[in-house]
């Protein structure tokens, strides 16, 4: 019996915020597995911020979604027909199946999930890309030193969860920046961190200036904009500023703001540094061996932000990333 | 018989552009050396873009000039009275002497300069900070390869001409942004750049692909704003971005202009780096002597821009540099 496909596709390129008519609900028949494929029931759905800018035109690290195309993302899913000899009915795999509930594949970019060592969302979150998107950000472009003081913003989300917890295992100092006081109070009582600063309740730069005197060694940006800014005024001599997104940015209806302070950078000596995941792919088993064995140990923490949902719920799911509403990775479970 | 010694000094913080209020010229008795000192004729004026941020309250890489205070400024003069065990009248000497006509001195970072290597405006530029800067900012921090693309803008000022230069005898390719096409033609014809981008003909971005089809490798940045934006979308995958100066912003009267399409340094996987010359101080013998061999060998050529004139004129030909009116090094022979 085929199974009804439901699918949301990309209708049109956002202005701002994205709204219901840059979407399309499709249903159609589920497609079938030719030799070498397999059919995959996506049950879990990853979102994440880099997907406002993959429905973007223009030059990036990735080609953008085209118009009429089912939306990218990463998922979850059980195998429910397979004609490939290396994947069988019943496995849990992991993929970039796109957000829709049936997708065909042949393997390519596929992985086995293991279910005893985490369930499926985690696996989405601190053992998926935002958590080696952290291990690898962190430890090969912020390199932090034992005792040096890490930034890191959008400290409540996948990412910068990860980075913080990371930075405290090998002895650096963690900061982070969030929105609200209930992310800060989690981030420090519940991940350890050193100290969180509420962007919304203040003065960003003079809370940095109180909680790291000595000034920033290493600024992990998920965000842009404004609080950039403001740790750039804070760079410790010889910092390094690693850029791995601008959450605030991307659904600017303007152009993006640029980071006006960009010039501290040579007052201290400073680089910043752009880096894409997907660059260290051949190093992954080795990061989610280590990310995984900090998780048993409960030195690092995942939280996942499960909303229960259907596929023709995305786009209004994929809102809450912008909003902030979101704590730890934001997953819909379908 | 006591000299006269005409200063110039700082009355107030300038908003945007300089102008005559933010200046007091003062003539009053020339000091006397004590035991250690010597008094220097200052007969040659270095005028640097970075004398403009010297003038702004704030954190910076070197105190700002506090108002009341002789302008900072490097310059050459000649030792007329001495009670220095090492300086002897006549010697011809550089160092930060202050826009004035007399100043004393312990010694402190000044240095014999080498009349038979060079005329003493040469000292100020290709042999000076300018040449320095140009050689440890490309070196240490572009690290172009040969058949590499080294992008730098204001190139036809007194460090933009020698990073060319030198990103060529290092076998790499060199492309100067400059404004108007006398310069251009100057970099290509006279200095040997491969091409010259005219910021003010047109759409630098879209010359830039026409002379970097393969993306720029290196970019040497003492401009900002959108020369700096533009550049960014073009640039080659692990590039690095040298920051140097933002000429274009620092008469700025609002916020300056922050790089705009920064998160093209995540697509490309690309560094933007500050640096300050003074860091190099230890090596600036050995780079200065091959400095001057290539001066000599005629692979480098140095050009000053000279402008005769007395203390009193310094306001003025100070803003020739924020007009884009030099074309070399910007020298006041007093």
């Amino acid at each position: 019996m085929t199974q009804i496909n439901a699918q949301c596709r990309l209708a049109a390129r956002p202005v701002g915020l994205p709204t219901a008519s840059d979407w399309d609900y499709v249903e159609e028949p589920a497609p079938e597995p030719q030799d070498g494929q397999f059919l995959v029931r996506v049950e879990y759905l990853s979102l994440d911020p880099a997907m406002r800018a993959w429905m973007n035109a223009g030059r990036s690290y990735i080609a953008p979604v085209g118009i009429g195309e089912v939306m990218r993302a990463a998922g979850i899913g059980t195998v429910v027909e397979s004609r490939h000899p290396l994947y069988n009915t019943g496995d849990c795999v992991q993929g970039v199946f796109g957000v829709q509930r049936y997708a065909v594949s042949d393997g390519g970019g596929v992985a086995q999930v293991d279910m005893a060592l985490a369930p499926p969302p985690v696996h989405l979150g601190a053992l998926g890309l935002s958590g080696l998107t952290a291990y690898f950000g962190l430890l090969e472009i912020g390199r932090p030193e034992p005792g040096q003081t890490v930034v890191v913003s959008g400290a409540a989300g996948s990412v910068g969860s990860v980075v913080g917890q990371i930075a405290r295992i090998k002895g650096a100092r963690a900061i982070g920046i969030a929105g609200g006081a209930d992310k800060c109070a989690w981030l420090v009582d519940e991940l350890g961190f050193d100290a969180a600063i509420d962007y919304k309740a203040g003065d960003t730069a003079a809370q940095l200036r109180a909680h790291a005197p000595g000034g920033v060694d290493v600024f992990f940006d998920n965000v842009g904009g404004t609080v950039l800014d403001d740790v750039l005024t804070r760079l410790a001599r010889g910092a390094r500023v690693v850029i791995s997104g601008a959450i605030s940015q991307y659904n600017a209806t303007e152009a993006p703001r640029g980071p006006a302070n960009y010039m501290q950078l040579l007052v201290a000596r400073a680089t910043m540094t752009g880096f894409v995941i997907f660059d260290y792919a051949e190093r992954f088993p080795a990061a989610l061996a280590e990310l995984a064995a900090w998780l048993r140990s409960g030195e690092l923490r995942s939280r996942e932000h499960v909303v229960e949902g259907d596929i023709e719920q995305f786009p209004d799911v994929l809102l809450k990333l912008f909003r902030g509403e979101n704590t730890g990775k934001l997953v819909l479970a379908i």
